[in-house]
């Protein structure tokens, strides 16, 4: 998909009076600040003789590719040929649209004209005073459609997760909702009277009868935005655990994707340590996820083709599938 | 070649409790003993996502895929979904006949109902208490035929390893009897009055003169069934030192093999040292052969084709190809 | 290209008694020395099993493959098969002319008949007691047309080599002389009233205003001569810095090159501080370029194919890679 906002990168990775590099949806793209702090993102490739521009030089808000010398502005327009006075308007660089919102920076890979800012998810929870959490990213060997697999089907968390995030066989063996958005699915998740996970017992949460939910939507092209806690059951005494997690999965190639991800929480919110073990904790699941997809995905790559079999528990990733693949043909 | 019997593994390389993973003629297998002790092998992929099975977890005999909870046994039958009470009988792993025989696990992976477990060669050294021996593997990156035409011409031993296994140029100058068998070649070679090899003498005999011999049969897919051995040259007295070897040459895939081997020795049984210095000197011999092989194929894959040129010495390689090709044709 | 003279090795790489291998114009080649000290060039496979012959042993002016022990002459005529008295004619190695000139060894890759001696191009600073320099050598990930587009346009020293051989932008302002050569591109560009470059300085050369030129020939297929230096503008006293430099650039295969190169000084010929420091000046240098050209071939290798953009800067490489593509079409 080309025409839809992806997450390029996270706020910080773009550092004043750096070149930033990043491949999104086969793109390869140069990010940096201008002098104001607002992002630039251009084509990572010089139209002369096809140098990377992320080894130019910033000067100013202008790029200049350090192969021979010839300088952009921030919007990809040549404005200096070293020993030449014009310069060719052909001798442009693309410029994307970004947007940054929320210590997520946003990029627009399809048509200029039809990058809507509104169409960009409300990832309220990276910036509020109200949620706490620290910053997550992951770099796969896999297609992004196996992760986004991996997150439309909870079930895996008694599995992949059983020791951390997950527990029992009991969420597996919940059915969840599964509702068509729009632009993705929604899906709520809802567990009583089961065990809390080992990072719970880990967040304070003591071992008896536990209600857990996961309310969650997943967006094209690949944002997650769960809502997901754990509370005493029938009513007993107790502390809730509260969480938001802003996720998003971006294509890089074919073969590779991005993940950023984190996992907020509203309560003890002055606790650092309580917010660093929470990281911690879904850092280390996340590499669970991260170990099985990239197996999974090598032993497709090694294997004679054969299809995959539906089950029900696939309700949601075949509509988010299916909503994809529409989303891709008219793209 | 599908309709054969290729070694799987040592025996001791499928611990019990634990899932051990190989790829076969490009069939990755998951491997495993039942509390009996007998040994599955199934498909290492989940027909569900394609999440590799040997990631999974052994539950008395049965197998669950680790990532969604989907559990077989050891026949390959689906016997639990989670969250589901019905198990689609097409949600099935395909199972491969295996036989554990003198310390070797076999492998079809042609179609189960031609699978004989006679048609498995003799192995008779690799478990009897007349001969003792260490056990040994290599992996290669090399097509499969390129080791056999190795094993195929023993002249190479005056040259691959003329400081180890071989010794002088006697040995290539000798030319072998060679014969069809059914299903792959039986080879004569003997050299007298020669000298014996570097390990011979590492092994206690003394620099005299001495007859040697190899008498081997090279079955198809890849077994080799070697008898050798060194004796005093014209009836002098001293000891002789008696080998044999069993060696299975497996594809792994289109470039990669297996290689299983050890050479046994049916002399001083209860020397150790003795049995762990032929081990270590066959080990070192066979990495020689590796060095050449493996350099081997990467010179034909980086350069233009050009046909090989058949001599005299390539006479048992030349008709062991020709056996593989009509089996190949058939299979 | 195949029928031209490649730059095969420095001299001192090819070392008496040792084989020496190398891959040319996608040829593999294996290189030795015989006991005159003269030097021969094989094809680096042999035709019996395509065993790498730099793997085999040097046995006075021959070469044995120690695969099988089959022996070739320093023609690559085949003189011994192990346990055969006749030795095919067709089992011969090709070949190829070889010349040894001035510390460099050249190899005709293509039709022998036509390899005339007198077509090596002058690299009299290579051998002459009138210049110094220690030789150097890089292996390049990139196909050598990218480095031909390097040496072609100096206006990159401006920004590739700012802190090292170059300096301020007055190199890529001014514009070169371009002629076209039978067999190459003549080059012209000179800058007065500039800075010395960091090098220069580093040299010895005071930070005043200087005049520098280059004067240099690119030839087929790849030889760069080159006459350079600086001295004090306006005919002011003090002393010049004048360096010849010869290097070759030579493709392995279509994505990977080899790099032979030195810069010569004709002054303070018996410092050998100032040799070496020269040495090391121009090495650092040239790693600025294999990182910007590496980068730019990986570039090119991941993205989506697309023109690049001719300037003005670019009439020497466009000449040459006309040359070069004609020089192809008559190969």
């Amino acid at each position: 998909m080309r025409n839809c906002w992806y997450v390029l990168a996270w706020s910080h990775e773009v550092a004043p009076g750096a070149l930033f590099a990043r491949r999104v949806a086969g793109e390869s793209l140069v990010v940096y600040r201008r002098a104001d702090g607002s992002v630039a993102a251009l084509e990572n490739r010089c139209p002369h003789r096809h140098a990377p521009l992320a080894m130019g030089r910033l000067e100013g808000d202008d790029l200049r590719c350090m192969y021979h010398g010839i300088k952009f502005d921030a919007e990809g327009r040549c404005i200096e040929v070293p020993g030449q006075g014009a310069t060719p308007s052909a001798l442009c660089v693309r410029s994307f649209p970004v947007v940054e919102r929320k210590r997520w920076i946003w990029v627009w890979t399809g048509d200029a004209a039809a990058a809507d800012a509104a169409l960009i998810p409300d990832t309220f929870s990276l910036d509020s005073p109200r949620w706490r959490y620290e910053p997550a990213y992951l770099h796969y060997q896999a297609n992004h459609l196996l992760i986004a697999d991996n997150v439309l089907d909870f079930s895996h968390l008694s599995y992949v997760h059983e020791k951390t995030l997950g527990g029992t066989a009991a969420i597996a063996n919940a059915r969840p909702q599964v509702e068509k958005l729009p632009n993705g699915v929604h899906i709520h998740r809802e567990v009583k009277n089961t065990a809390p996970s080992p990072l719970h017992q880990r967040l304070g949460m003591p071992a008896g009868e536990v209600d857990r939910w996961w309310t969650y939507d997943y967006l094209l092209p690949g944002v997650l935005l769960l809502d997901s806690g754990v509370r005493p059951s029938n009513g007993a005494p107790g502390k809730q655990l509260h969480f938001h997690s802003c996720q998003a999965i971006v294509p890089e190639s074919e073969t590779t994707s991005h993940y950023y991800f984190m996992q907020a929480h509203d309560f003890d919110l002055d606790d650092g340590a309580l917010t660093h073990s929470l990281h911690e904790g879904v850092v280390a699941a996340f590499h669970e996820d991260k170990a099985m997809i990239e197996a999974q995905a090598r032993l497709i790559a090694e294997s004679a083709p054969a299809p995959m079999i539906g089950l029900p528990m696939d309700a949601a990733l075949t509509l988010y599938r299916r909503l994809h693949d529409a989303a891709l043909a008219r793209d």
